[in-house]
């Protein structure tokens, strides 16, 4: 278990942390949430901690888990939602009495609290592809306590976590010979991000697995984290394969990983403006992509259906398939969501 | 005090318990609240735990009360705004990226926490008088740990706690030979609820007063509800009368409660619609029904005028008695909240 | 140290107390600062308190510093906004199910907790200059529990008490011989309040410096606090000048505290509306008055810049000078908060 080095550190994409370094997060994740079972308290990791939680988007799972994490270790979390606060900006982006630069709103959190979660993508950026990264890369340049990267356009480290935890319950740690299926799949709205199947994958490809990805032509991802994933997986033994249809993904797979992403393609910087309408369109194409009962059919009899969750019930997935043997798994990775997060604020936050 | 058969169960409805559960919270929240005036701290009770409160419409008791309970306990509170959210959608009412179906919110939220607290009636439902019940039953149903009604249009439950908390404290817990004097009373608004006038009686009539329940012919309560409330009346040895004027439900009585109330009458399902307008008509014809100084007068000498609070003073009731002699009690009832909610999740939250 | 008489007092103007009250709060303070670098831990000071903040305007510094402040003390805060609440109501301003005299609400917040912070200027009172205070001594008036300050349009006593433990740890207690330049300084926005102002030099009158306040004519201070801060100066051993030009408070200053405000004469009572168009105009006359490194030169060498902070960069101060040598005391000014609002706590909260 490497301990050396993480405490202080931004936890802003997993591709910042070797492999050992996110174990040790696992490992100490693990310990964690068998000791919740048995209600031993641990108010003792971070007793007195401050954790800012800045909300640019609703969330659910994302906010409680966080809150209910860093209580569960002793601290306090702010829920800071911009309505109360003045707006962060940039440089050279602010209104006098509406904004408030980056450096100061960072350097006065960090004086007055021990860590720094943020949350911004999509609409509040104008879906400019790494607009919320960069603001938060902003705040951390800024910040003397670490700034945790609660999603932005590009990543969701916390749920690569979580997923990597659930699938290493499931399998262990060596996923060599396991195929993830993962998928694009169907849904009516057009702003649901890419960042959970970036860091699925990331997160999955430092193990070994074999990953066979689909997804209609126009909605790749992002090429640079493809590379990272196919360089990790020459690394760790597994494989990396693309095909045209969720029926590929599925058949034989121990998990399969559907869910719905923007096509970047029609979204800034590669657009003036992000193309909802055209998306809508080109998403109609292919309604018929959902993990339904037929498709899990195909993969491994106690194969598992997994999603970050929220879910467009419907649509991304059937009932069948979310209600039945494949999807409870998908509830798993979500209340890991709590026990990944506690593993590394308690690895990171001094 | 019977302590078996509580841990884990839903608090939705007082009907779902017996006059003995609901002492034994009496019971401890009695037993919270003096130890509470010497300061004496009982973070061991509920360590650790997290409560997520869903709140559909504005509060302050309520929310400060459950706040403040569980963290006297040892626990923590979310605070939980639908705006932050998405909405949670009953089967069938779903919208792709706006709702989320109420399985999954519940079944994700008992991963995280220990309790579910949710409040949801009014305009936020349409006003169909079953509807934000149904909804808790649906979390209920799915949820893994206890969930709490903090308030729907049918029920109180944690109000009428409070309210038969504040009647022993006054009485003892035998209230044979007590009057009870219940009334409807007049506000400009038509948007109050009646789960308050329904849980009063409910908890009172376990212990044997005579209630004498004046209200204008329109303004009548759900009739399941008043045959449960005379079933226990007869077994606890009290009665209930029915009668059309404020003076004879305050004549000679111990307590008179008067608070407005919508007619159920002019609310979905009975119409198609929620109808205010008339609704803010017929409440015109009874504009006298107040509790004042004239009506207070007709009860016992040391009568007491309670209210769940917020009330419309110069309307429901008169500055001078709710500032008077008589009025104390409703906030000695509105600070029970926060005891009778904390012998209850004391009870219920494993 | 003075330790009679503070527990259960309101922390409303800075006015209510002597210096030595005053002293007692910042020895506190600055204990408990040096307790906080070692990370030892002040949970035993206020163990199950409950903090009731009520926020009528955004706040970032002000929610977090009160938030974590009570925490870490062993207490919890209630972060209230008023569109999850009623509005609190002065008597005759009511709307039935809208409103909730402060009355009613104040003695039912004090029953359910220990202390209630309140936050209210600007907009939400239409700039009435002392209509936020009035309503924040209704509750005091009402409240069984100390009413705490947060600002309202005259006053922002924490902030003072922030700002005198600042000037004491670069000075001392004894500030007689040092100057503090204050001024004026040019916003776009015609929304920044006075009371920091007013409380700035309100503390620091207390321990002699020489105060040299620069200020365009038509930005007047309240002349009662005026005169108050000119009567302590006479006690302390300082002085009281007032000048016209920036330049004149920074010469030789040790300190510079430049920061927009309101202009008191284009607002009620003075006029019948806010004047915000008039205003602005007449900031424009004054769109030089920048706190510039050309002015902090005048100052001495180790001269600071103070402000309270949120700035308008690039109006009220250069960039230069935030992010240069003089800039870094206006964060230890917002990180003081913090420490101060627990002195201050810890002597008044029962």
């Amino acid at each position: 278990m490497i301990t050396e080095g993480l405490k202080g550190r931004d936890f802003i994409t997993l591709r910042d942390f070797s492999k050992a370094e996110i174990e040790t997060m696992l490992d100490i994740a693990l310990r964690l949430k068998a000791d919740n079972v048995m209600r031993r308290q641990h108010t003792d990791v971070l007793p007195g901690r401050t954790l800012h939680m800045m909300f640019f988007n609703p969330s659910l799972r994302t906010r409680i888990s966080y809150e209910a994490g860093i209580f569960e270790l002793g601290g306090n979390a702010h829920f800071l939602e911009p309505s109360a606060t003045r707006v962060p900006a940039l440089e050279g982006e602010e209104t006098a009495y509406l904004t408030e630069r980056i450096s100061d709103m960072a350097r006065v959190l960090s004086r007055m609290g021990d860590a720094i979660a943020i949350r911004i993508l999509g609409d509040v950026v104008g879906w400019e592809y790494d607009k919320g990264q960069r603001i938060i890369q902003e705040f951390a340049k800024w910040s003397e306590v670490p700034v945790i990267n609660m999603e932005d356009n590009i990543s969701h480290p916390s749920q690569g976590l979580a997923d990597i935890m659930t699938l290493s319950e499931l399998y262990g740690r060596d996923l060599r010979g396991r195929k993830l299926g993962v998928s694009w799949a169907y849904s009516p709205s057009t702003k649901k991000p890419i960042a959970p199947h970036h860091d699925f994958m990331y997160a999955a490809s430092l193990f070994g697995p074999d990953i066979v990805f689909a997804h209609p032509p126009e909605m790749r991802i992002d090429p640079e984290i493809e590379k990272a994933i196919q360089t990790n997986l020459e690394a760790s033994g597994g494989s990396y394969t693309v095909v045209d249809s969720m029926e590929d993904a599925a058949e034989d797979a121990d998990v399969l990983y559907a869910k719905n992403y923007v096509a970047l393609d029609l979204l800034p910087p590669v657009t003036q403006e992000p193309q909802h309408e055209e998306m809508s369109k080109l998403f109609e194409k292919y309604r018929d992509w959902t993990a339904d009962k037929k498709r899990m059919d195909l993969a491994k009899p106690d194969a598992r259906y997994m999603h970050c969750l929220p879910c467009d019930r419907g649509f991304e997935v059937s009932d069948e398939v979310l209600d039945g043997k494949w999807g409870e798994t998908a509830f798993d990775e979500a209340e890991n969501r709590l026990h990944a997060q506690k593993g590394m604020m308690a690895s990171i936050i001094p």
